[in-house]
């Protein structure tokens, strides 16, 4: 029989269907057993009086798999208003271990972050974190659909290279075979390279830093959203891309997964680093927005603009990398920017240096990364683009304290396995 | 002014507009000078014959950075019917070096293939070369739309691994924060174990392995579609889905890019292994199928079938990985298949075990594993999957005689710069 996911039992009024899925709860009571299960898409609860089927469910501990043939039957009590009776039971899988190390059937996981980790494939059946991954799934989604409607192509470049791409510090090192090589940090010099070919691409893919930081955000492996584009006039043509692109995943998440979202302005007010500063209360030669001071900016732009979302543009060029462009007009600055949700920061970007001759004035060794930098010599245009840190993204839209909670597998100092 | 695509000009017949790309080509006559812009949409032909316009041009050699503001004009013998008069040219980047290691604007590249590896950022701009990279990401593309069509997930998992996932062969050793682990040579058990959690799960993403081969089809790094689906009866169901997954991806790159495309049977011609050895006339204790052995069953698929794919089932247990779900019926052979294309593999996929016991009983060293067998405890439906390298079907799917011509940075036994 055709099997039938949970979210259609109500549309299977008084016929026979077969569901399947994990035992998500059992309940053996005197005369009567109730059985929930839980499919990728939901709950069905199943009403076992046959002593021989419930003789059966005594043996199936929870996540089990099952597979369920049975009548739809209305109960306006039952989750969607329906439930399964007169059921037959089929076991799919083997029997799953007493006691599970945590129940999936409460509302929240009370175990600790550290126990969840190390029975992550367990863990993340819970609707909570499987939620989360689904926002993220979401979000990606929501990303390439709204480059691929302005002309973006996707590219994959590589993961290993002869030389660390953003700086020597916070990489990994591996063999390769025979020789040193590294694990990329960033696609951020082959993303520029490339829009030499399509002016206009993207990545989704996995960056590595081998980051000391024992954290709630730091991660060695994190899901890396790149754009980069050409033909600009300065930072803010990327600025408005990326607003476009803000907006487009928050629509994708909160239509696929009814996760409410923020709403994003049309236009995302921003703020030169300057007056930043004078806004959030500090010194005039800061170098750079300490937490508080980024706090205090989301405070600003909610007060002053009603929005949740604020950019920070023209960061001191002393602490943005070497490729990044200066401000034509005062070269202390930069055409650089953060963008700032609820004052915190979700995305990095800016217009980078285009042409070959600045690059070999500024890199700290243009003769190590010459690999890279030779790719410029040969015509680049006015050219930005910004980096968007998946989990933390997902973290941040779904309030999650730990962006661990976010990550199927994650991977940090201490934690290289499951 | 604002810029337009060089494919855009023909509705702007007589208005001045600006266009912006890479000098394609330059031909200074005596009385005229032609330019060709190259933009990633195609080319524009421009006309000069004001002499200061003419002298400029003259400095600013073949992948200089352009922006002409002329007058579309008819002419017939032209590309695309118009023409670009009376312009004025700006130059955005530097001048590019001269002579460049090798033309691009002739009809193929001429340039060796290790030319082309140590210039790839210059010989991606070739059009072979971007449209086979636009081929790679319309195939993606449309993988990831047929399987989000059939409830799959996306999903993203560590490249860096605790333990070797498939075998201790061919795998990349790092140091971890002091101590080895090794790149994902697969997502192959993460995939199966976000079937617990999403029943249907797919991941786009790179894989390395430390191939000693130097070969026209190994790399050390390649991009993986990998899908994996429970609730399945056997591996006949992961073969539909595939037939669809294959029929998607080439239809997207036929929409995209306008590349031939074979036609995809809605049901793919299937023989089971013992047959196969059969129809390709080779002894019938033979082990596996030898490529001589795949070009006859390409053309018998094609003899009888009218088919450019077929797939062979039933492959022998001894010949897959430890992870295959034997054959019920007869557990020397296999529920795992091959897809092949004109005679090449061209997708790997099967039924894996779902019972934690039963991967007690055939992997090699389950303890050395058990992070990724554990979860297998928890109850898990039958399932199967497959993986699509994505360079090789790219390959394949434009004649490329070496996969290196489908791939932006390849990474090799000999290469890991660019």
């Amino acid at each position: 029989m055709q099997r039938i996911l949970s979210t259609e039992l109500a549309t299977h009024e008084n016929r026979t269907v077969t569901v399947a899925g994990w035992v998500h709860r059992r309940r053996l009571l005197k005369s009567v057993a109730f059985l929930i299960v839980r499919d990728a898409a939901g709950l069905s609860q199943v009403v076992i009086t046959d002593p021989a089927v419930r003789a059966l469910v005594g043996t199936l501990p929870e996540e089990t798999v099952i597979e369920v043939t049975a009548t739809v039957t209305a109960n306006a009590a039952a989750p969607g208003g329906v439930e399964l009776t007169e059921p037959s039971v089929r076991a799919l899988s083997g029997a799953a271990p007493v006691p599970l190390p945590f129940d999936l059937h409460r509302p929240a996981l009370s175990a600790t972050m550290a126990t969840q980790l190390d029975h992550a494939a367990l863990a993340l059946r819970h609707p909570s974190r499987a939620t989360a991954l689904r926002v993220s799934a979401a979000a990606a989604a929501g990303f390439r659909e709204t480059l691929e409607k302005q002309r973006f192509v996707e590219i994959h470049t590589p993961k290993i290279v002869g030389t660390a791409t953003e700086s020597g510090a916070n990489v990994f090192t591996l063999d390769y075979f025979g020789r040193p090589a590294y694990l990329a940090q960033s696609p951020q010099f082959y993303k520029q390279l490339m829009v030499g070919v399509f002016e206009r691409v993207y990545e989704v893919g996995p960056v590595f830093r081998a980051e000391p930081h024992d954290t709630a955000r730091h991660l060695a492996q994190y899901t890396s959203l790149d754009a980069e584009l050409g033909f600009i006039e300065d930072h803010r043509d990327v600025m408005a891309v990326l607003t476009t692109v803000v907006a487009g995943m928050v629509a994708t998440v909160s239509a696929r997964t009814g996760v409410d979202v923020p709403v994003v302005p049309p236009e995302i007010p921003a703020v030169h680093f300057a007056d930043a500063l004078r806004i959030a209360g500090a010194p005039d030669d800061e170098p750079d927005l300490a937490p508080a001071h980024e706090r205090a900016l989301g405070e600003w732009a909610l007060r002053e603009h009603g929005s949740d979302f604020v950019f920070v543009t023209g960061y001191p060029m002393a602490k943005r990398p070497f490729y990044t462009h200066p401000q034509p007009s005062d070269p202390r600055w930069s055409n650089s920017f953060d963008l700032l949700f609820r004052g915190l920061e979700l995305v990095t970007g800016g217009q980078r240096l285009h042409r070959h001759e600045d690059y070999l004035a500024v890199a700290p060794s243009p003769e190590r990364i010459s690999g890279y930098l030779d790719g410029f010599r040969y015509g680049m245009p006015p050219h930005g683009g910004f980096a968007i840190g998946l989990e933390r993204f997902v973290a941040r839209l779904t309030g999650a304290a730990n962006v661990r909670e976010v990550t199927a597998f994650p991977r940090d100092l201490h934690r290289v396995t499951p």
